[in-house]
């Protein structure tokens, strides 16, 4: 086994799940990509006895190195580097250079934003944020709250990286954490650990199961991990490189066998779609009803994306759907709405206003009210309208509106990476 | 101390950031409501002794409850039945019933989807998932896996809730998992933990830190957390009945002190807007380009909101702006796309071009590529055009290209709260 490491992240807003937890699972993929290992991410609130019996579990799973996320603000109940220190036998001192630093920083902050704010308050939670663990490493903030490289007092047990919450300030200083000497020993000894993706569209995780049983003997020493979400089987497997014709050999067997479903090697989906419509110079416009706006919003959440997405239309009302897409009013009253006539009347229409390559139309049903005996809850009409024709579907999709919303959008996505870079059926 | 309980979240997919766990947050939410306070949620891969030292860990902090989920699947890497079993003293045994009822759904899962499958693969997957800990509570499966109430064989230790990963089928047993007899007794001498949460919007942490000090001995026993995100400072408090009074000042201080940025004494600031749009009878239409759909997304997130939302258009070409919007060509021109010109004939174009009473329009440059020294990424303006006139923001955002077009979205739901609900400043 390599050098493994743990994260604990902080906080009750966390462990509430007020906010999404974006750290553990970044820091997780770094430390894969540095050859570290992750046993466990632990979530504790701002508790110090929860997160000091959190430190004492994973430092007793015998890791080299723990990072800790967030606890390092203003407030009262911002407590991990005192935490830390304690645990690590590192009592809190002042480091009065770094106090001036944060106050610089934040002096600015209030400045630039208009921010009202009280001297007295201001410097109370400066102080308390430049209070750092003796012999810890600073790493210089990035918002206004340092990072701390604290190894153990005594020589033994993890060294602990002890980083801020927000993602952006904990990210900008992760290549100083890492260059830090204590970190730096601590991942003496690692080696390289492998990773690869294989992605199936609308496989049943039963029948991969019988596959991978088949083949058990050949498949040892690689850790195969499979996940089903929104119609998508994701197949990583973890491996040494020692064993690499054995995972060679998994990837043969799946290409082999799943070759009607296997549309990826590695690249996500929305890669495939972005890197399809850029290599073939084709531009897209979407035309949605149920979804809302979720597809425009995904096919332009990547930098570039307005090279070859020129736009949508988000046609809750009907009367958006006439006047804003062109859909005559003869189709909605004969089909309704929700109906495949309607779907590529709205891809034509968005192709049509845009001037686009390739228009999308989604309507249906994403609930929970709305459904009805013919056209229940779930109840999606989907059309891509391209240069060489239509392309339609007809779901009926389980589960909650978000769901259904969500899972359009996926079948929406399968279509465009047909029509873009082809590959089995959408 | 009321009853206490841990969250055991399994899967490498999970652990390693391939999917975002939404079962911990939902799980800790469930418990508070039951008036169960959540103490860690532990995120760990798909390895039985990583799974089992996570078990040790929680079941040593004295929780009453321990709830996992995930791992429940058909393939060899889903472990979770088996370890808990081991954990509690139980070994398995086969449910005869439970893998004829599991056999029945697996087959009208492949029909209806027409996916296919090979009889032996899928039995083999139907057993392992019918394979129980002795003496456990079976709870129904809502997909193909059973959830499970597993009371320590011993009677010492918590009891161990074991439910599925994917969280609609989670959610669709919780139900069934609270009322079971074991886990009723786990939870006996709960009492209420009541939560109360108040939102400032552009507050900085650091005075509110100050005037949680100032007012230290009045608050205590109060848990008040603190969380920034997005510009919104939310403060939630956690406290036994006891200290109702204790809150009661709390919340008269913050309402003093904060009259100028506190928005909401619970509500989010989408709850607010979707109230505000319905009680006022308001429609909405939005113009996006850099934020591409999103803005019309959230809000149609929400059931019922094709009562309000009449659409949106993502306008990222200017050819789009022109004609799908009515943005005169000489506008765009003289000031170009990202200006507060062309985000006031957005709105306007919006608002005229679906009927709407209120018309958004968002205009930006989003990053990372296309900024200029006089317009650098981050620079958005923002325009809601109402009954009333125009209101305008231009902004200068930090960060990452995702961070600023999520920043501009909630910019722009602040303006809506303002303008259909009241309260301070956006």
């Amino acid at each position: 086994m390599s050098v493994r490491a743990a994260v604990v992240v902080t906080g009750t807003e966390v462990l509430t799940g007020r906010v999404a937890d974006r750290n553990g699972p970044w820091l997780a993929e770094q430390l894969r990509l540095l050859g570290v290992d992750v046993a466990h991410v632990v979530v504790v609130g701002d508790r110090p006895d929860d997160l000091r019996s959190a430190l004492g579990f994973v430092a007793g799973t015998g890791v080299a190195l723990v990072i800790t996320s967030g606890g390092l603000g203003p407030t009262a109940d911002d407590l991990t580097a005192e935490v830390v220190g304690g645990f690590q036998g590192r009592p809190l001192v002042l480091d009065a250079e770094l106090e001036q630093r944060i106050g610089a920083v934040v002096e600015r902050l209030m400045a630039r934003r208009g921010w009202r704010a009280d001297p007295r308050a201001t410097a109370a939670g400066v102080r308390k944020q430049a209070m750092v663990p003796q012999g810890a490493t600073v790493l210089e903030p990035v918002g206004t709250a340092p990072g701390l490289v604290v190894p153990p007092a005594g020589g033994q047990g993890p060294t602990v990286l002890v980083l801020p919450g927000p993602p952006a300030e904990l990210q900008g200083m992760w290549d100083a954490a890492v260059a830090a000497e204590p970190t730096r020993r601590a991942l003496d000894g690692r080696e390289e650990l492998r990773q690869e993706t294989v992605r199936l569209w609308r496989t049943l995780e039963a029948q991969l199961a019988a596959t991978l049983r088949e083949h058990e003997d050949e498949f040892a020493g690689l850790e195969i991990t499979t996940c089903l979400k929104d119609g998508e089987l994701e197949i990583v497997t973890r491996y040494a490189p020692a064993a690499q014709p054995r995972y060679d050999r998994l990837a043969a067997v799946l290409a082999e066998e799943y070759r009607d479903t296997l549309f990826s090697t590695g690249p996500t989906l929305d890669d495939l779609v972005a890197v399809g419509f850029a290599e073939r110079g084709l531009t897209v416009a979407t035309a949605e009803s149920c979804t809302g706006g979720l597809l425009a919003g995904r096919l332009t959440e990547r930098p570039g994306s307005s090279a070859w997405v020129l736009g949508g239309v988000v046609a809750y009302a009907n009367s958006a759907k006439e006047q804003l897409l062109g859909v005559p009013r003869a189709v909605l009253e004969e089909h309704g709405a929700v109906s495949p006539e309607v779907a590529v009347a709205l891809a034509d229409g968005a192709r049509a206003r845009f001037g686009a390559d390739v228009g999308v139309g989604i309507t249906g049903v994403a609930g929970p009210g709305g459904g009805t005996p013919e056209k229940p809850v779930g109840t999606v009409h989907l059309c891509v309208a391209g240069p060489d024709g239509h392309e339609l579907r007809a779901l009926r999709l389980p589960g909650s509106r978000s769901a259904v919303r969500e899972r359009s959008v996926t079948q929406a996505m399968h279509l465009l990476r047909v029509l873009t870079v082809g590959g089995p059926p959408a």
